[in-house]
């Protein structure tokens, strides 16, 4: 059915983290909808607050935030098949700290603060849903910390174009650099290292 | 009765983040022990696998980690009535990044891995609480995460003296330093403005 199909993604990758049966599908999807952001757009501008759960269905973002000198900093991408927010915003209802924004057309499923705290409610596994997507997102800031005090530049470019096979083909080297915390000449040399 | 005065603080703080009655609050501090440290003693050493959550009872803990040129960087503090753990490895069942250090005689309430996954299952509200954890988690990485990139050291030091009131009585002001990632001759010199 088409009105399923925008959702098949989302819910094979909940599949992957909990059991969840049909009916509970068809219920939740009820409560979902599916938005799409040109390039460029912004699924959030820093300073408000934070109030959905993005699932990328198609399309590439990147998180960011302004360091102490005005500039933005790129923190984090997301693509297809993964999950994005400003969690800490999204939870606690403050102003977010980061923006995201769509770096190609996106087609992304919502879900609202509604949608996420009616399945910790009305979803048998709903809770524990909501455990594992906090733990990912945690080991994505651990990751992050780990990389920041300790890898140089080199482990840290080979861990990203692991995690981001097609990075170098879908985004600006300006923006591969930043979230390196390089300089875009820095970048260049490096890849004509490896 | 003696046997619960232990648990006492625990059960306050998972009260304050789950409903739990009294029956499952007997029932599951029998799957608890305590557990205490002397003033250096590790309750975690990076490269071993962290097969607890702790519960400070009383003392104050450090995590640390080696950043690139080897040296210790701390990078929080844990005191009375606060969770520590290593989550990624906790969770991944891999080797710890962080090692945590007891900077005064500890005392602290062990969850092991098969206890914090028996509340999953056991427990009205263990995944929520599951969830909870996970989440203060991620927002002390997250806090942290922006402290480094956006707060200078005047505000990181504020920020500090706010969460922990006490901290410059109990602990060395190099270890201060380190988790400011500043120069003890630095921190001297902040400590006179302010």
């Amino acid at each position: 059915m088409s009105s399923d199909y925008k959702y098949t993604q989302f819910f094979n990758a909940l599949q992957s983290l909990i059991e969840i049966d049909s009916n509970e599908m068809l219920y939740y999807s009820e409560l979902l909808s599916v938005v799409r952001f040109k390039k460029g757009e912004l699924l959030l501008k820093a300073g408000e607050t934070c109030k959905n759960i993005f699932f990328i269905n198609q399309g590439l973002c990147r998180t960011f935030f302004l360091n102490a000198k005005g500039e933005e900093n790129t923190f984090h991408f997301t693509m297809e098949k993964e999950f994005i927010t400003d969690y800490e915003s999204f939870v606690a209802v403050e102003p977010a700290y980061f923006s995201i924004q769509a770096l190609e057309p996106v087609e992304a499923v919502v879900m609202t603060y509604h949608t996420v705290h009616d399945g910790y409610k009305n979803l048998q596994n709903g809770e524990k849903l909501g455990r594992l997507l906090a733990e990912k997102y945690l080991f994505m800031f651990m990751n992050k910390v780990r990389d920041i005090y300790t890898e140089d530049a080199i482990t840290r470019y080979r861990k990203m174009s692991k995690r981001y096979p097609s990075i170098l083909q879908r985004v600006p080297q300006h923006l591969v650099a930043s979230y390196l915390n390089i300089t875009p000449v820095h970048l260049s040399r490096l890849k004509g290292i490896i």
